[in-house]
């Protein structure tokens, strides 16, 4: 970075250098990416140990900031982690290419043909913490998508995130396309996100992935459109006409098969009938694998089951810890949902259809699950391929964002001189 | 209104009840909303005298306001235009309800039954200018989508408005449905606009419909989404290749049917190869129509043609005026329509396929056109139904916006106590 520039000024460039990127990215052949993202991918496995070697500096930087053990783990790279990123570019590139499909087309009794045909949505700036392979992920869906993107990693993941960015750079040389296509904010300093956060003439859409904090300033500073990506407060529903097993089976692997994921489940609610029963067998099982079960006032007489506090309904732990309460019926789980949840995932088991239909109907989440672990909430899952995260909000994209969900879509229209009568 | 309350406790009060209003109608059957419409159609025909009075006292207001005859023309209602309205709540009665549709269906190999399935959006807030019948179309389109709809028209339209505002009601009362789901903001105050831009825990998004004014307000001050609608600055792009008679009939029709309308072509690109010939007879035969053309320095030395000032370029006349100018080829016109364009339409005159698929890859507007008429930018004319309005983002919803466009999507995902690995 020159610094000579100010950071409204290299924000400026770098905001520029994507639009016309992305204006030569929109007809770019779906070869010319596929190949880009294969090279990169190659490219990524030759420099390993520099990658490695990258992530040495930044996991020093990490220890003298006091990150915490999780933390240092997602920051953390090795031969098997990169061979992970190495995959997921490969199998970004054998995706079918969703630029230019027609999504649907009609012919009009005017004579004209119409047809519905998928776009990329322009530039597209991701905002990230500390996981470096989000580099090579949110890189790799944008270029499918024929976006130009502007990445904005953690400063924890600065030199990983720039090893991994240069391989990038080397695909795209390979494939002729502009090296602008992926660009890495060449700074640590915090003024670049709220650049990014404003920056309306240059950039279309903003994808935050990140905690509380990031999530936070989005809110408050974005101007440009945002996928809200909200934190995972997944709630699971036990009804009364649900199957013990399916229950005991489905709960703990939403909850302890891995507790840092964003679809790992937060908070249990029980049918009032099938506490002594169902409920009780399903606690006992997670308190046996070391999961800390915080009740409500009925639970928590139980034992081994400790008093839930005011602000435990409604949290996020993405550890092993989990709240738990009574409810009357499955109207009672929905309106709790209703005002508790982030929006992002929730189960309901039952054996009851009417049930499970209403709960499907009633709840608004971007994913609901019947009789299913709520950690299947996951792009890779969904057949969807690689993703950049989970959207919360309803607008354009919800769910898991893939390639296709970068997209946008434009009418064209053909007629033979045909004019409005 | 009460008078003793502050804007600010006015728009919470709305926005409340529109929140809980848009929860109910999340799962109204599709039969209850087609009836209060139809309901709302035998009110506005049963109330049209009503209704014309009350337009009357908003025609007084627009005259001692010094409105514009065509602002007074918009303004107006008379039977014809209430049989209008009339028709148009009939016509989305009888569309397909899109909530609950099926939009995708797979299953995964672990089992996993996996649907994508249309919901509301939740609270749409409508913010327009004098038109009244956009209180009619806009609270039927967001109410066939399952949404509840906050309307805040003009000032100039407040008893119209207000007048047909009450028939929905009525028709909402007929059908059993919450009369919260389609509210008017009963205040000619404007600081509410700028309530309802900011009232995030509310609204679900802003759908604009409006001049330069209140694009600009939205631009600045919208923290809640917004279905961009910019103004349409459509260019059409008349290639060497062009047959001169398609030329003629749709550079007519698309500026001359109606100049007052965002598919207005307001810009002329004219291939240099054939400014004498086609070129010619084109901009002719608009001036024998009453046209004024405003060429660049090339074309304004032909005689009957103005030259263009600077701010000629990328400009919305709606009125009987065209700019012209000469390019060198197909990516010229591109090149300009990209600086100049607002995204909404544009067209193509040429035999030649090889331009119009070049013209349809690489202009990013909304509406492509080829050798068809740009007045055909209409949700009806697209077989769409009625429209709220053409949108020009990118963001979920582009070109025309009706009951469809107004809805998102969850995953329903169906197991059997299945578990992730």
């Amino acid at each position: 970075m020159n610094d000579t520039l100010t950071i409204e000024e290299v924000m400026t460039g770098i905001g520029r250098a994507a639009k016309d990127a992305a204006a030569e990215l929109a007809f770019a052949p779906a070869e010319a990416k596929a190949r880009a993202l294969e090279a990169a991918a190659d490219a990524v496995w030759a420099a390993r140990a520099d990658i490695i070697a990258a992530n040495a500096e930044d996991l020093k930087f990490g220890e003298d900031k006091g990150l915490t053990p999780a933390m240092m783990d997602r920051l953390k790279l090795d031969e098997t982690r990169i061979k992970g990123i190495v995959d997921s570019l490969r199998a970004i590139a054998a995706q079918k290419d969703p630029v230019g499909e027609v999504i649907a087309e009609w012919e009009q009794p005017t004579g004209l043909k119409i047809r519905r045909v998928r776009t990329p949505l322009g530039v597209v700036g991701v905002i990230y913490e500390s996981r470096p392979n989000v580099t090579a992920d949110a890189g790799a869906l944008c270029l499918k998508a024929g976006n130009a993107v502007i990445l904005r990693g953690g400063s924890e993941s600065f030199h990983s995130s720039r090893a991994i960015h240069a391989c990038l750079l080397e695909g795209l040389r390979a494939a002729g396309l502009p090296e602008a296509a992926i660009q890495l904010v060449p700074t640590r300093d915090r003024a670049a996100v709220s650049e990014m956060l404003t920056a309306t003439d240059y950039i279309d859409v903003i994808v935050p992935r990140g905690g509380k904090g990031l999530v936070g300033l989005v809110q408050r500073e974005a101007r440009v459109p945002v996928f809200a990506h909200l934190e995972g407060i997944v709630h699971i529903y036990i009804d009364k006409a649900a199957d013990p097993v399916k229950a005991l089976d489905v709960v703990l692997n939403a909850k302890t098969r891995r507790t840092g994921i964003c679809g790992a489940v937060e908070c249990l609610l029980i049918h009032r009938d099938v506490v002594a029963t169902i409920g009780q067998g399903v606690l006992r099982a997670l308190a046996e694998k070391g999961v800390e079960v915080r009740g409500d006032a009925e639970l928590s007489k139980l034992p081994g089951i400790s008093a839930a506090e005011e602000d435990d309904w409604g949290r996020e732990y993405l550890d092993s810890i989990v709240a738990a309460r009574v409810v009357d019926d499955v109207d009672d789980a929905i309106a709790y949902i209703r005002k508790h949840s982030s929006s992002h995932t929730e189960g309901v088991i039952t054996e009851d259809p009417e049930v499970a239909e209403r709960f499907f109907q009633r709840v608004d989440s971007a994913i609901l699950m019947w009789n299913a672990s709520t950690q299947f909430a996951d792009g890779g899952e969904f057949g969807m391929g690689a993703e950049i995260g989970i959207a919360t909000g309803k607008m354009h994209a919800r769910g898991p964002v893939g390639a296709e969900q970068l997209t946008s879509f434009k009418y064209l229209v053909t007629g033979d001189g045909t004019t409005r009568a």
